[in-house]
């Protein structure tokens, strides 16, 4: 199975797909999030060099990724998997190189962002921006400096053969990026399937409080969970917005058939973007650089 | 009037300052969003060195910048306007500089990202990272190189001396970011105001259609309009989420206050972040790049 994901090898994104795919999935990298949805469609300009695509969709501190939700969309393609990943950033360097001696480190600008804290308690240290994570990391592996490290992941230090001097260098502990697998073909779990399954749907309405109510009537009427809410504005129509929703069950169950059913009746362009497996939300640690509460 | 914004000056929440407050006010630039909410904060280890913080809050292709939410519940500031800012790129340059001479571009790699079908149509031009966009327009104007471009607001280019060797680089025209008018304390439109007014909230609940929908129950019971809603997990309690709502109306008019006290019964932690006169969202004008259609 060929799986494509955006970024270089060791990006956070490859690290997704072996937690959604394994080690013996062949990952194949591409240069944008646009390339990925390619590399998997066969139609719209797409070849279908890959089997499933790897697309980050939304991240704890910041938001969700608008711009593959409209890939998504436009693509056709299917949504047949999720997983969450802890956003942990080791400093990786030469394993001849020591900590003391480190004066630049290399990584993505929202890395850098990430832990400013390091950069802080360590004024001697420069950041210093680079394409991707793990990118940085292979450049330190090509380059071979003594006192330079990059930001990125453990799993990307192996890959290049760089040690880790520092782990969990992030501000915030409970930073994670939501992934989603996507294929050519809907694989809803079975009916009858013991996996609690997750759907995801977009569509169009006003964002009346009326009209979003009655939306959610149909599935408060049904004892249908919610696990995600959105509304997105578009400015092509400044008085409609996209909605996303993920709920709870999957399009094989006869009570999310009547949902559906009768949500057509209150959007415009419903789309049913997938069912999938649903994956549990990674349970907090807080580390001790942590300081924001997500408490209102 | 001070006004603290996140970036180098000619940065796009420079932009938005003036946008807000007038080319008047003294725009001072922090390096973190977490130094703007300190320079208005006047608690929690602020300084009170600026009147207002001006910082963004989403983007219509990168989402809602949580990050920037956790600061505002963490800080107590209130919002107390609004403003949305097309965001167009434009390749900056020496004012002797020749468009075909150009082989290097540096950018925020968001912003390189933004304008990926450029570097694919000019493949002798060299995508090069750079902390912000205004960060490269200065680089360009302090090593004045004649072969090396940016890609930052005209704005910018204006304020650094350089030319736009072309204008509206991105892929795609309705591109545009919110940004948020802090400050430490509210400053709610005045009864009877004719200007619309907004106002933001957060609070916790379970993301359960049912516990959902008994709380925009409170909206629609009332006809008060949505203009956004976003439920946001929280790791640190699975089965509790944040959620955001901006609504038509300020906290002076009397059904807001009645919606506001029903509300408190139905969630937690009800926090009013602001109210505000709301801002039109800029209508969108597609240029050749456009290729997404962001309906669902």
């Amino acid at each position: 199975m060929k799986i494509a994901f955006q970024g270089v090898p060791g990006a956070y994104s490859e690290l997704a797909s072996r937690a959604l795919f394994g080690a013996g999935a062949k990952a194949l990298p591409f240069d944008t999030f646009e390339n990925v949805f390619e590399a998997v469609d066969k139609a719209r300009g797409g070849k279908g060099l890959a089997d499933r695509g790897v697309i980050p969709i939304e991240n704890s501190l910041a938001g969700s990724i608008h711009q593959n939700y409209d890939l998504l969309l436009e693509h056709h393609l299917h949504i047949v998997g999720e997983t969450y990943l802890r956003v942990e950033h080791a400093l990786l360097a030469l394993p001849s190189a020591r900590f003391q001696d480190i004066r630049e480190v290399r990584s993505h600008p929202q890395a850098l962002a990430q832990c400013s804290r390091f950069f802080a308690e360590h004024r001697n240290i420069k950041p210093v921006v680079w394409f991707d994570t793990a990118g940085a990391a292979r450049s330190i592996a090509e380059e071979k400096p003594d006192d330079v490290a990059a930001l990125a992941s453990e799993y990307a230090g192996k890959l290049y053969g760089l040690k880790a001097l520092r782990r969990g260098t992030q501000n915030e502990a409970g930073n994670f990026t939501r992934f989603l697998a996507i294929a050519r073909n809907p694989s809803p779990p079975p009916r009858g399937s013991k996996h609690p399954c997750k759907t995801s749907i977009a569509f169009s309405a006003k964002n009346e409080a009326g009209s979003l109510y009655r939306i959610l009537g149909v599935f408060a009427s049904r004892k249908i969970d919610l696990h995600k809410i959105e509304s997105r504005p578009d400015p092509a129509s400044p008085f409609e917005y996209c909605f996303y929703i993920d709920f709870a069950g999957g399009t094989g169950e006869a009570n999310v058939k009547q949902a559906l059913a009768e949500l057509r009746g209150l959007t415009r362009d419903l789309r049913v973007l997938g069912s999938y497996p649903r994956a549990l939300l990674p349970k907090s640690k807080r580390n001790s650089n942590s300081r924001t509460s997500r408490k209102p």
